[in-house]
């Protein structure tokens, strides 16, 4: 029977060993953690409206039924594409016929490894309650705090770049601080708090429409997120950030940083590099064909935010002949992972595999209340009718009916009251 | 204003503050944790059921309404008993009329303190979220191991001590094994789990009446779970426990242990005996007066699981004259709270507080799917009903309304399906 094996379980990964059932391959799925976790709402766990068991579904649960699919905790380490095994630490190696590496991406500080100390990003469920902690510790702090110049800097929170992550997380971070905590202290007045959010480019939102980008810019305004376009942010530590504009060099006083810049892939990339030949990008991202195979190799398949997939024109409005990656993002890896599915039963039936070819439905990004952007290429609308349709998208995406229910009710209470009910503050407080 | 200031947001703390709403003091409540956990479900923390966030509240949410109540984040290190401050760590000093001790106990390993690193206990949301990983976890390991004596020692589960928290343990353990995870693996049967629940006492459940004992055993041997009494462990490591019975010594493979034998109180205890005179019994608690105070010091009230509070037949059952001190079970501290609330007021308004008098409403212990021992003292009754009652007992002493519906949604869906839907493993795998 052919073998598949599948490394990671996000939405590529899923997605591939799901479109598999039923069919004559034996599945083997590797990653590191036991459960899918639905990503987009990660940022709901930063900012204490969800449980991280809300959003995270065991990947063994999700599989049970598949009788074809077997789940393996582990981590791959090592690649031996001669004999076609997959290495894992701890050095047991898994037989494979066709390989789908779906491994994702990871924080990236570009030349600035260390920032991560000071500003964690949002990427695991760990990451999360780790920034949870951060963002109710300062509050915490600041209540208990008698200087005035300290107790303003445990009040200013600072995102650095402004993608969806970063403007979701600044304006929960503006709710949080305007509604939520607003009669919960007595020194502090937490709606004085100043959030910043740091952006490169000229605009929030750069990868949306303009009009968009500016509508996502008044609701943060609105809601009391400073937006600093235009912006290089050079030095990050304990106790603020520095960056230059074309004002000059400024330093921003803030205990509490988050990282919402960039993105590099799993470590597994360099592995395809050395024993597959594969090319890497910029970001490191395999360049694969149109296919989704390594070149050279039309057994290994990489997808979802670890592909570089060049296609031209994949969103409207982009002028023709654009050669840009396709996005980092949800939809992208799930049509990925059913395309890998279908493209390897091409095969053992015989057929070569069609191309594979992406199909923008839309853009998404959330502000806050009532706020959010819809880009739908030829419709694009935002405010109520967009944070409605943001929430019905990802209620339905969200793994197992379990979870849609509790996280509808999360937010239904959440709604009614301005209160967030997961703002448990665990773990080990880094710093005091 | 007279100045309360409460060490602790448990039961008994918690309780305390809100007795004191709109009574013309100001109360200070400090905790280490910004909420208020609810112990008594933290094993369905542990055994995947439920997310932390469900069983834990905000301090500030709950006292928020209450306008002379002020949280503080804050570890108490110190007291000055003589200018009535209490004293945090970094040195903040808390001023205080009356101050109600109310830190709660931790695990307590007698004579080998060591044994926390392989038996974990099960006090706070890190110590169930690590139970969780480390159950989790050997099943994971014990798929991937292909050497059958590792992979038994992997599916061997002991818990220590077969009090209400122990049996609360096995029981949900087995049925991990024997439901939840039935489906889910392809190389090991998750039914073949051995777990062994080890008492040193002739039976499990010591403190409640035989006959219920002997229901929680036969319920327990009916889930698989053996149950071993009359036993004494003498060495716990990473791979194994080691315990002496009439049989002589024995020696037991397993990958997990978890402790649920010992409890003793917060460091609070002893810089009450240095600061202020007390004395401590054997497991450290504060022997304290009729009024719950320290003697020679009125002013410093000391509750739940700390309180070491003698009460001749507090339990019916027990024979008169009886000298036990009440149980650390949180209706003992919810009391202890109300009571220390009245009894300052009762003073402010120049009365003498009456000694307490604690109301024994019974007692139930948990052990799986409509299987519970419930104690009223004349009514005793196991099974269904009793498991109805526990239910019906925990929603509704549940904080906040909006966890009461999410984990009445969660037991629903678990009742339904035998799924557990928080089966995540997160942090850090502390060995291989």
């Amino acid at each position: 029977m052919h073998r598949v094996v599948i490394v990671g379980g996000g939405f590529g990964g899923l997605y591939a060993a799901k479109a598999l059932r039923g069919a004559p391959v034996e599945v083997t799925l590797v990653d590191r953690r036991n459960f899918h976790l639905f990503q987009p709402l990660l940022y709901q766990v930063a900012t204490g409206s969800l449980s991280p068991g809300e959003i995270a579904a065991p990947l063994r649960s999700l599989l049970a039924s598949q009788k074809n699919v077997r789940v393996l905790l582990g981590e791959a380490a090592d690649l031996d594409s001669q004999g076609r095994l997959l290495i894992l630490a701890g050095d047991a190696a898994v037989p494979y016929d066709t390989l789908i590496v779906a491994a994702g991406a990871r924080n990236h500080y570009f030349a600035h490894p260390d920032w991560c100390v000071d500003a964690p990003g949002l990427k695991s469920i760990e990451d999360a309650t780790a920034i949870r902690h951060k963002i109710l510790y300062a509050f915490e702090a600041a209540e208990r705090e008698p200087d005035p110049a300290r107790r303003r800097a445990w009040l200013t929170f600072v995102i650095v770049g402004a993608g969806p992550t970063g403007v979701e997380l600044a304006g929960a971070l503006a709710e949080i601080a305007n509604d939520t905590l607003r009669n919960d202290f007595r020194s502090i007045h937490p709606e004085e708090s100043r959030i910043l959010l740091l952006e490169g480019s000229p605009r929030v939102l750069p990868t949306f429409p303009e009009a968009l980008s500016a509508a996502a810019e008044r609701s943060l305004v609105q809601l009391g997120v400073g937006p600093r376009t235009g912006v290089r942010v050079t030095a990050i530590d304990a106790d603020g950030v520095t960056l230059e504009s074309a004002q000059g060099t400024e330093r921003i006083e803030a205990n509490t940083t988050i990282w919402a810049a960039g993105v590099t892939t799993s470590e597994l990339a360099q592995v395809l590099e050395q024993r597959a030949g594969a090319t890497l990008d910029r970001q490191r991202r395999v360049i694969v064909g149109a296919d989704l195979s390594v070149p050279g190799h039309p057994e290994i398949l990489v997808i979802g935010d670890m592909a570089h997939c060049e296609q031209a024109r994949f969103e409207q409005g982009q002028s023709s002949g654009d050669r840009t990656p396709l996005p980092g993002v949800a939809p992208v890896a799930m049509q990925q992972g059913r395309y890998a599915a279908r493209s390897i039963l091409a095969r053992l039936r015989g057929a070569t595999p069609r191309r594979f070819r992406y199909r923008d439905k839309g853009n998404l990004a959330v502000i806050g209340r009532a706020a959010a952007v819809v880009d739908f290429g030829k419709f694009r609308f935002h405010g109520l009718p967009a944070w409605l349709l943001w929430l019905f998208v990802h209620l339905l995406y969200l793994a197992q009916f379990r979870n849609r229910v509790l996280v509808f009710i999360r937010w239904g209470f959440q709604y009614l009251t301005f209160d967030r009910g997961a703002r448990l503050i665990t773990g080990v407080t880094p710093r005091e």
